[in-house]
């Protein structure tokens, strides 16, 4: 039977979702867990990989097995051969052909950035630190142009593999909440697919526009114009989380 | 001159704030990173003592010195010799009489919860787990109770010190919120004093009211019969944080 895991993770000690030899990745450590818990040696594939720091909420992934454990009792067995920032939060069993990376319709990723004058260590292992405050209005206007199917060429990592740099963005929402005393923005973007370090080339470039180094139209441009880079202004990884897969 | 500190730290690694011999406290770190920055050994006074493994917010603390460094940048200069999980977030000069334990007017602590079946890497540190979902309305009912000036005995720690039990709790706030894809809920006591262990056995008792072992009348109960023990519901420290004290 085929079983699909939701995965929650924290990727501070990871390098990444992927399989690398001699590196601890969320792959190798769940085939590990699951090889513990079944007797099988599976391969599990994701939803899409996330690069090495980056956390999830909600990964989806799927392998087939032969276990008699019920498929929706295979997580418990599962987390208990899994180290403390790797956990499954459910499990169920799905058809034969579900493929959790072909049938992702949607993604929604948070990226989370603080504003302080020093260092908070309740915020930092989720969040990254600003001193300064961004312009939220101007952040939410520079956002919209995201939304809808644009060429994301500037917005990728070179080394990329991808066949085409087209995606389309359902939405980025940016809202902000007090945590642990300070002031906490929030990024959410949904959708289709994403490059490689995308999300963290646009939560860069928006960041620019709201502390006054770009206007909003300078995200147009970078959409436009695909051989400008924007990749310069990426943030880092450990401030991204991958929230949901929707199917 | 008087210098105030407002320090947030995760108490995860830490045997609580006090100074204890060949133990890491919070206070002991502190100390030895104003003597790196000022090569003064100083005695800090806390607004309290934080137990082993809470974590802070905004804890409040004050020492003499005599440096020449202006007060309102010492907190920068005392942060680059902290370790990364103790954060002096702002300092500031104060008369010579102030002290910064008896001067406290009233503090806050939060207590979070989040429900799931099973562990969530992201939320661990901060947070603790419970399978079943408490009832909120009955929670609040019960809170109501504790709000005033009572005998806390109940809710004490035996071994103890404080010369009388009795304290005045200002509110008790029970909210929640989806984190990382999880329901979480907040404890927001504000009292102008507690006792050791007091919040943990508040929302203890709280919790035992919301999965319905207990109901409401008891939190009344365990405050009119100071000789009952709550104490044996308190919950874990890595879910309490001071967040602030006021003057």
């Amino acid at each position: 039977m085929r079983v699909v895991f939701t995965v929650a993770y924290d990727g501070t000690d990871f390098c990444g979702w992927q399989v690398q030899t001699n590196k601890r990745t969320v792959q190798g450590v769940l085939e590990r867990a699951i090889y513990e818990a079944t007797g099988e040696n599976v391969r599990v594939t994701g939803s899409g990989r996330t690069d090495s720091g980056v956390h999830a909420a909600g990964q989806v992934c799927h392998f087939n097995t032969s276990t008699l454990i019920p498929p929706e009792k295979l997580y418990l067995c599962v987390n208990q051969y899994l180290p403390s920032d790797v956990s499954v939060l459910s499990s169920r069993e799905a058809d034969d052909n579900f493929d959790c990376s072909r049938a992702a319709k949607r993604k929604t990723y948070r990226y989370r950035i603080y504003i302080s004058p020093a260092k908070n260590p309740l915020l930092e292992r989720y969040c990254v630190k600003a001193e300064a405050e961004p312009d939220i209005l101007l952040m939410r206007a520079a956002a919209e142009y995201f939304v809808g199917e644009h060429d994301f060429k500037a917005f990728c990592a070179s080394g990329s593999s991808a066949k085409t740099t087209v995606r389309k963005i359902y939405s980025v929402g940016i809202s902000e909440e007090n945590i642990f005393g300070a002031r906490v923005i929030f990024f959410d973007v949904c959708g289709g697919g994403f490059l490689y370090n995308m999300v963290r080339s646009m939560v860069g470039e928006l960041m620019e526009v709201g502390l006054l180094r770009l206007p909003p139209e300078a995200v147009k441009k970078s959409l436009e114009e695909p051989n400008r880079s924007a990749i310069g202004r990426t943030m880092r990884a450990k401030g991204l989380t991958l929230i949901s897969v929707e199917y």
